[in-house]
């Protein structure tokens, strides 16, 4: 058990910082929360903790831009409490709750209802989407000014059945975007054509756990993409693609990228190392949407996050029970839980040189804050910003165990897995939150809303 | 009065042959509605008929693949009596009639019982598309079979209120389309959409006529076309676009052309003579969807049908009672007659040299022929081909008159245009169903059927 | 010996005509050398000589638009007689002759002193392409009216050493060829790349034919094209790209055509039937520029010559002495004859299925006349146009052979080849100069110039 | 005069840091020549001296990425001090020397004796470019060992004569540059064209000096460019495109960037504030390569720059004499001296609200540091980085008079100008070079090799 937690002033010495712009060794000064000094052999007279990080790296605390705590409503499947804590061990210091809990964040008094009561549970600072579709878009502005960051708008089906808007509802929606510059994340697999594909590959009548990917083929992903494409291009939105699984949504955002709409693509760790081979050895526990498809699609999506075509990792976080994931293809439930385990797994890749270790912080930290409008308060090492750390030792490991995990239930199909790289702290606002395996005992989390509209 | 139209065989003699490929000066025989013989000097012994066509243009009978004759259901519009006899007039000798008639062509039997109480009444020969909605895409196969020589798809508001496709209609019907080869026309301007601004701009109060351009943007027309290509280039559907009225909708063909779409455009006569300007004069009747934009929407949909990028020319043909055209611009009907000067207006800016005249068979007779399977039946003057003509004095003028045009309600902007150029002869399989002026007195148009499946 | 070929009137009777746009059952009547009429069951009396075609496909004669006949200058290689023979054995009745034979056709003066003696050699009609280098592109108009049909450039080495044109010669040719509407035939082979990779290559001390790809990569084509592309899209130049041979040369042309440029690629038959495989059967033998790359560039070729990518194929007829094609890959010289070849070639792959047989008469005789100014008087079965025809049984067979090829040296890859379909008959302007293996005993073939400026 | 300008410590204060990523308030201390420490409050004990910054702009020091400062060879137009003091003036701590000096930096001994002499007479550090050409290809690497830091390639006519390369120079060189990671900067104009449209114009007797604009029209830019564009792209060359002046070159670049090649665009002040009216002004004053086109180029070009299409600026900073510059058009040298005003202008027309404050140091400071290999150690305000800096009045107001102007010659089409903001501080590695004024007395410059290859 950890006491006293929060320090006046905290300084941490002779890490690497890693950055998005370079690698450099400093130390960094946090005085009630903000990041006040950076330099060559500060001085630690005054300061209540020196943290000693030679031969570590210090990142910038990660941004889970995408998750699905769950809460309220869906507890029975996993809590903010379990989820947060979750998100420390694994490097996390602010999640972004997307909004689809029972009721859906639709209005501005459900974003304060849902905000509100999860500030004493939050190990991690959090901010909230609210949701838009054919009933609310009229509330756009007002759900902004109750506090939420940005939107989120699903064109396909989704835990909590809100319906995919209509083309004005989506023109409308982009507008709003384009006056307001707040971003809208997009689940882009087109509602009709999924329910379309499902419904030829079921009458089938296979079963394997692998048909999931025939029912939700790349065209309705691209198509969704397309479709938002042509209207940000008209009405200056910024758009997120969330969960980007397949080449042709790749290829349909750097086409529409290159025509000047401003769209960014996100993709989630389990594109990237699991395969199809996978759901012979997990079947349903791995069913997410998009589906993951392996193969060239997965070879693809590593090189985009190298080069830049991607823009932001997010977990997609989103836990189910155990009697959920265990069924069939057809009737188990969508998503992985995957908070923890962002980091770490993204850790791994650029220690085994996939990609550079200086993409990590600017897909994981700078850009979901700019995306996010939390910028410039959270994302990077600098001063001014808050101070939400990592530190990391590289040579360490980190084995994924059910006892690591801090889900309400251990369905990761990466138990097992051993990591290069392992955690030693996490710091959020100056304060040691999480210290070699021991997390504090406090939910310090804050809500976050936008830094300015 | 013409009596025994029905010439067992019939020579053109002398006449300037117009086709998308050359110019010559060649005989055409006609023997049992087929042409038989083409050459210089044919020998006219034996002929029952000939024609001295020196000084004259000889142009394959127009194909008018965009009529709405309003017949059944429509009758107090217009109907297919005074429809194909304007079409004769204007040198058309089949037309495509569309399927939004009440009932809708929406199955095997609705087909049938719309084409065969035509056959008594059909001056021109004619064929007919289905409607393609949601409810009866599993028909596509048995509607070709029953007749249809393609379909419509209505993706925005029409006569007759069809509603739009889901996505996943679209996706089933261009994937038949690929499969069987079969062409699908759309009226592209998105529902959704066109909702939405029309709403909009009618909540601004205004009535002048011209606003009815704000309340359907290119927008409208571009996202339409964007999502057809889409679902096109997965499914390698055949796709005709038509009346395209913008450069929106323009480029957006274009592009997915490049892409190796097989996407088709077509244009109406009414988007390349009139203009914004002209809505102070004639008002609502010249409401028409997509509007009218005039400027230099005008000036590139000239261009494209000079170099290849729009491929056919429809009238739109649409007529509606004086009462429904009168009213305000909100509460008008869309839609203008057209078939009667279809060609007449064509002629007139091939003989001022907007265009070569070689284009006009091109886009009114051998491309409508071959992307509605007509081909090698209609389309071309060509040994073994129906022996449809149409004899133009290019030296003579058409003045555009009540008394002239056939219509039910001479409901036309464009009466007292002159134009250059007079329709002197229209012969169908070999008949003269139209001679200076005076109309053949019995209608012998069959209903066409495809070619092959 | 044939006597008195010259018939005053000629019926091909019942033959299936082969036409770009349909097949149908028709006969034809050829008076003095033009066809005057077309027909079903067309009088035989007072014809002068009919033939009966049943059962036998007619196509337009071949026009093959890239030969290089050797004279004069180069008759030791090979020479006018023996070309002419060799193309009317291949259904060949007229001949596009480049350029670059001794001294190179550059001013009228050559070009007439070049045309002239043929004359009493040709047994098919010829036409003439003038060459353009930095020295003589004020001659443009001048070449063309002493009756050059267009020009040829070469980018790169070719036999005959003709230096490759400055940037600015490029734009200057291609401004007037902007002005005129002259096609230019472009060898796009960078001359500057091939020499460097060439020198790379034989640094390396290898001496496998094979070799000769690398020497020549599709970098050499591609920024060839990507060149003449971006000044002809300035100058609106109308460009042919001859002998296409690589994917990268076909994308090239494809990004060029989408943006409006008036470019067409040819390839030739050997690019589309022999493999890299080849060369270690025939060494030097195929030695040819640009190389026979094979694979995957073989399979897109064919591709694009089915699907319209590809507008036009040439044999590339390039005759070499049997010592010149016996040394090693380095010092052996390039080109193939294969003028007598082309046609069967591509009728046996049709026959195959390879491509639609309607796309023969388009590649081999439509595109080539209009593309070189022989439209329409050249190119196709039809009123007015020369009366020369090939008749082919589809169900008999080419063998080639030594004693079967009239070339002076037998230097063929093809020899042994069994081709489906054979040639009957080859008619030039209505002169049946080959009949069942027998060739006309005179050279009857007329020198053509451009029908108009 | 300034004496003792070299603090061991200097700290400023309060000033409001304007960075590519985001504006702050905070304090910089240079320990040494290089930032030890940044942070709100920083304690000032011990400290040799503090520049209060209160209400002033700190801007990372410019580097001028593009200047030709005439030594050796070519002093009689100007020289090394006075370009380097008129530098610091105008907050340039860095200047990139192009290599067209006399004689040209063509081998590593020549880098070296040009770069030894510099040393004493350098107000700021500066880098060298070596040029490549024909000859000397070989020597690449050797070049970059003896401290070139790139390179420039000269593709059109310029200063000192160098010939544009052959295609596989180009290749070669840009081969070289895919497998360093060595940028080279071309002159993309191409030298044959140039020639081909000067004669031309020329020719026609005007002696306007705007015609210097016809005698360069843009397809000089954009052909010459594609060039290079279609060989980076196979050799993975890193490019900078310099000067860029019309719109036919930004969609060069454009396009080629959206194929993934990894070119860059820079543009200079002239193009962004002159017009072709001036030309009535200035007459061969503004005679540069490439023209200042004005009118849609101007404004294209700023767009540009605010949207990151064009990524950096530099001054083309090339003097001449008087006598040079006041002969008509076609006789007058090409140049303009730009050093001075390049940030002048740039903060004139940031604080004017053309694009936002913070492109100032990503166009002029961190992307010329980043593609110059001087990153990280040039360009950013931040830890370890040299402490090049510049405090800037944005109340104050810089106006161009001769007395101001450190040239040689003072001809300058900007004399008279009145510019918002005033710099009020250069400093150099910690060295206060500039105050209010005035000068240091010490040339105090070095020269910049590459950090690492
Ligand atoms: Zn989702
Ligand atoms: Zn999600
Ligand atoms: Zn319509
Ligand atoms: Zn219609
Ligand atoms: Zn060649
Ligand atoms: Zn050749
Ligand atoms: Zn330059
Ligand atoms: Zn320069």
């Amino acid at each position: 058990m950890i006491h006293n937690v929060i320090a006046m002033s905290l300084l941490i010495r002779n890490g690497l910082l890693i950055t998005p712009r370079r690698v450099l060794r400093a130390d960094v000064k946090i005085v009630n929360g903000v990041i006040t000094e950076m330099g060559v052999g500060l001085s630690t007279s005054g300061v209540d903790e020196v943290i000693d990080a030679s031969g570590m790296l210090v990142l910038p605390g990660v941004i889970d831009e995408h998750v699905h705590m769950r809460e309220p409503g869906l507890e029975y499947k996993d809590d903010f409490t379990h989820g947060t804590r979750a998100a420390l061990k694994g490097g996390v210091t602010t999640v972004i709750e997307h909004p689809n809990t029972l009721p859906p964040v639709e209005d501005p008094g459900k974003l304060a209802s849902k905000a509100r009561p999860l500030e004493s549970k939050a190990y991690v600072d959090y901010a909230l989407l609210g949701v838009l579709h054919d009933g609310n878009i009229h509330l756009f502005e007002d759900i902004v000014a109750a506090g939420a960051v940005g939107f989120k708008i699903f064109m396909g089906p989704t835990t909590g059945n809100i319906p995919p808007p209509s083309d004005s509802s989506l023109y409308e929606a982009l507008s709003k975007s384009g006056r307001t510059g707040v971003t809208i994340a997009f689940h882009a697999e087109d509602h009709s054509l999924v329910t379309y594909f499902t419904e030829k590959v079921k009458a089938g009548g296979g079963m394997d756990p692998w048909l999931h990917i025939e029912a939700r083929p790349p065209i309705t992903e691209e198509y969704s993409i397309v479709k938002i494409a042509t209207i940000a291009k008209q009405t200056h939105g910024r758009v997120l693609i969330v969960h980007i699984s397949s080449i042709e949504a790749l290829e349909a955002v750097r086409k529409a990228r290159s025509e000047g709409v401003e769209i960014y693509g996100e993709t989630c760790p389990h594109y990237l190392v699991l395969d199809k081979v996978d759901y012979q050895k997990h079947g349903s526990l791995i069913k997410v949407n998009p589906p993951i498809r392996g193969g060239i699609h997965r070879e693809r999506l590593l090189e985009a996050v190298g080069n830049g075509l991607i823009d932001t990792l997010g977990s997609d976080h989103a836990p189910h029970t155990p009697e959920e994931k265990k069924r069939d293809i057809w009737s188990a439930a969508s998503g992985i839980p995957g908070v923890q385990t962002l980091l770490p797994i993204m850790l791994d890749l650029a220690l085994r040189n996939v990609f550079p270790l200086t993409r990590v912080p600017a897909l994981l930290s700078e850009n979901p804050a700019k995306l996010w409008g939390l910028w410039p308060r959270k994302g990077s090492i600098d001063i001014g910003f808050d101070g939400d750390l990592v530190v990391v030792d590289p040579g360490g490991e980190t084995v994924v165990t059910e006892e690591w995990l801090e889900y309400k239930y251990k369905l990761s199909p990466y138990i097992g897995w051993r990591l290069k790289g392992r955690i030693r702290y996490a710091i959020l606002r100056g304060m040691v939150i999480y210290r070699d395996g021991v997390i504090t005992d406090k939910p310090v989390g804050k809500w976050i809303r936008p830094v300015k509209l």
